[in-house]
C-alpha cells in the first residue's frame, strides 16, 4: 500500500498544457482505495511465494499495478460525466470543477496514460498482458452499456445482472491478479485460479452493496442509505423481489416504483417488501457462493503470507459494513 | 486502399451490446481518405524495397495500420462531442444521432479498439511499437489542449502555432510511416527518415488547409470559404497577419476581429489585409521549406516504387485545391 501510494504520487504530471494534465493530477489524488493496484501486488506476491516482494518483482510488477489503478480512475472521470455526477471521494468531479471538455479530454489521456505505464511491462511479458489489459478494458465498456441499457428495459433477469457487474466490477479484479501473477511468474493453473478469485470476490462484493445501500449503517456505509430504492435501481434486491413477488406483493411494489416525492415512505414500504420475500438472505446466500468460490481457488497456490491475506479479503468481504 | 477498406470493412462490431458497438461501426463506415494506414503500408513498401508486398508483409503490417485509421476515428468521434460539430462526412455525428453520453463511451471503447489491433503487431516488434503509439496519442491530446488553450490566449506566436498543429496533425502522420516501415525492418535511419517525412507533410498539408480555406476554389474545396475568418480562429495566416501588421493596419484587422454579423464584408475585408500582407506568400513559403524537407528524407530511403508514391504526395500537397 504504502509503496504503491508512493509510486502513484510520484507518477509525473507536471507538465505542459496543464489543462490536460492538472485533471488527472487531481482525480489520482483524490484517494480511494487502490484496491485494484492491491491486488497484483498480493497476486504477485503469492506467485513468488509470500515473501515481501523484493524490489526486481515489485519493479516489474509496479508498472501494471499503476496502469490499472490509471485505468480505474479514468473510468470514474468519465463515469462521472456521463452520470451527471457532482462529487466523487468528497471533492467536485472533474466536469464541475473544469468542465465537460476537459473531463472528455483529461479522461482520454488518462486512458492514454494507462497504456503508457503498460508498455513498461517486461517485453517477453507485454503481449498477453496487452491482450487482457484490453479484454478487461472492453469488459468494462461492455458493462457500463448494459448498466445504461438496463435503466431502460422492462425486463432484465437476475442472469443479466450478474452478467453486467461481472464486466462491470469483477473482471478489473480478475485481471488485476490474473496480471499481477502472471508477470511474478505464475504458471497458467495458477493465473486462473487469481483470476477466479478476483472475479469472485468482485461479485460478492457488489451484491454487498447492494445490500448495503439498504441495510446498511448510515454511520458506517457512507452514502445515504436507499438511494437505489429512491431512484428504482435494477439492483440484485429489486430484481430478486421482482422475481419472487406476485399477485397482492408484485402490484404494491410496481406502484411504490412509480411513486414519486415520498422517498422516507418508499424506502420503508419497499425495504418491507424485500423482508417479507427474504431477498437480502438471498442476496447473503448468493455472497456467500461467490465468497467460497474464491476460497477454493487457494487450493491451487502456494500456502503462504499472501494467500492467507486473500482468504482474509475474502471473508471480510461478507461481513463488511461499509 | 482496397486492402485497407477491405480490412475495415471487415472489423467486427457486430456484437452486443448494440449500444456500444453500432457507432463504432457507424463511425469507420463512414469513409475518409484511409490517410493514415495509406501511409503505413507505404512506408513498409518503401522498405520492403518497393515490391507489391507481400502477404506475410502485409499481416504484420496490417494491424498497426487499422489501429492508426480506428484512433484517428476515435479523436474525431470526440472532437465532434467536445466542438458541438453537428455534420461529419456528409452525415449526422454520433453525438447528434445518439447522445453525448453514447458518443464518450463508444470512443473510448474505439481507442480501447484501436489497442486491441495494435496487440496483434508481432510480439518482437511490439514494445517499441505501443510506446510509438501512445506518444502519437499523447502529441494528439496535448496538441488538442493547446488548440482550446490557444482559442481564449491573447499572444500566440507563430512557433506555438506550428508547435500545435506538429502534435495535433503531424505526429500521427509521422508515427504510421515510421511504425510501417518499422514493422517491415526498416532501420534506425530509415525510421527517422519515415518519420521526419510524415512530419513535414502534415505541417505543410496543414497550412495548405489555413491557405485554402481563405483563398480556396468554393466548388473544389468542399467547405465555405472563409470559415475560419468569420470565426477570428489562430491560423497561420492570422497570427502572420497579426505579427505584420502595424499601426493603421493593425487596428482595422483588430476591428474587423471584434465584428459581429457581417460575414460576408469581414471576409472580404480580412482577405485584403492578408493580400496587402502578403500572408499568403508567407504561408506558401513555409509549406514550400515543409515539402523540400520532407522531399530532403527520400535520400536516406530506397529508391523504389513506393519512395516514388512519397516524392508524388508531397509534391502534390503544395498544388492541392480541395
Amino acid at each position: 500500500m504504502t509503496d504503491i501510494n508512493k509510486a502513484i504520487e510520484s507518477l509525473p504530471w507536471d507538465k505542459e498544457p496543464r489543462g490536460l494534465y492538472e485533471p488527472i493530477a487531481y482525480t489520482l489524488a483524490s484517494g480511494g482505495k487502490r484496491l485494484r493496484p492491491t491486488l497484483a501486488l498480493i497476486a504477485a506476491e503469492a506467485i513468488v511465494n509470500g515473501g515481501l516482494l523484493n524490489g526486481d518483482v515489485i519493479d516489474h510488477v509496479m508498472p501494471a499495478a499503476l496502469a490499472l489503478e490509471v485505468f480505474h480512475n479514468f473510468t470514474l472521470l468519465h463515469d462521472d460525466v456521463m452520470d451527471r455526477a457532482q462529487v466523487r471521494r468528497g471533492r467536485p468531479t472533474v466536469h464541475v470543477k473544469w468542465d465537460d471538455n476537459t473531463a472528455i479530454l483529461s479522461g482520454d489521456q488518462m486512458l492514454i496514460e494507462a497504456y503508457k505505464l503498460l508498455s513498461d511491462v517486461p517485453a517477453d511479458k507485454l503481449p498477453k498482458v496487452l491482450k487482457w489489459f484490453n479484454e478487461m478494458a472492453t469488459g468494462i465498456c461492455e458493462g457500463q452499456q448494459y448498466d445504461v441499457d438496463f435503466e431502460h428495459a422492462n425486463q432484465v433477469s437476475i442472469d443479466d445482472y450478474m452478467m453486467m457487474i461481472e464486466k462491470k466490477t469483477s473482471v478489473l479484479l480478475a485481471y488485476a491478479m490474473k496480471i499481477g501473477g502472471y508477470i511474478a511468474g505464475a504458471n497458467e493453473s495458477q493465473q486462473e485460479a487469481l483470476y477466479q478469485f478476483g472475479l469472485h470476490i468482485g461479485l460478492a462484493f457488489q451484491i454487498q452493496d447492494d445490500i448495503l445501500d439498504v441495510y446498511g449503517d448510515p454511520k458506517t456505509f457512507g452514502k445515504a442509505i436507499g438511494g437505489d430504492i429512491c431512484c428504482n435501481k435494477k439492483t440484485f434486491l429489486l430484481l430478486t423481489a421482482m422475481e419472487r413477488a406476485d399477485g397482492e406483493t408484485k402490484a404494491e411494489l410496481l406502484q411504490w416504483m412509480m411513486a414519486s416525492g415520498k422517498d422516507t415512505e418508499k424506502i420503508a414500504a419497499v425495504t418491507a417488501i424485500y423482508n417479507r420475500l427474504g431477498v437480502r438472505e438471498a442476496g447473503e446466500a448468493v455472497i456467500e457462493q461467490h465468497t467460497s468460490k474464491a476460497l477454493q481457488q487457494l487450493d491451487r497456490l502456494p500456502a503462504n503470507y499472501a494467500t492467507e491475506q486473500m482468504r482474509q479479503l475474502a471473508e471480510k468481504l461478507v461481513t463488511r459494513i461499509s
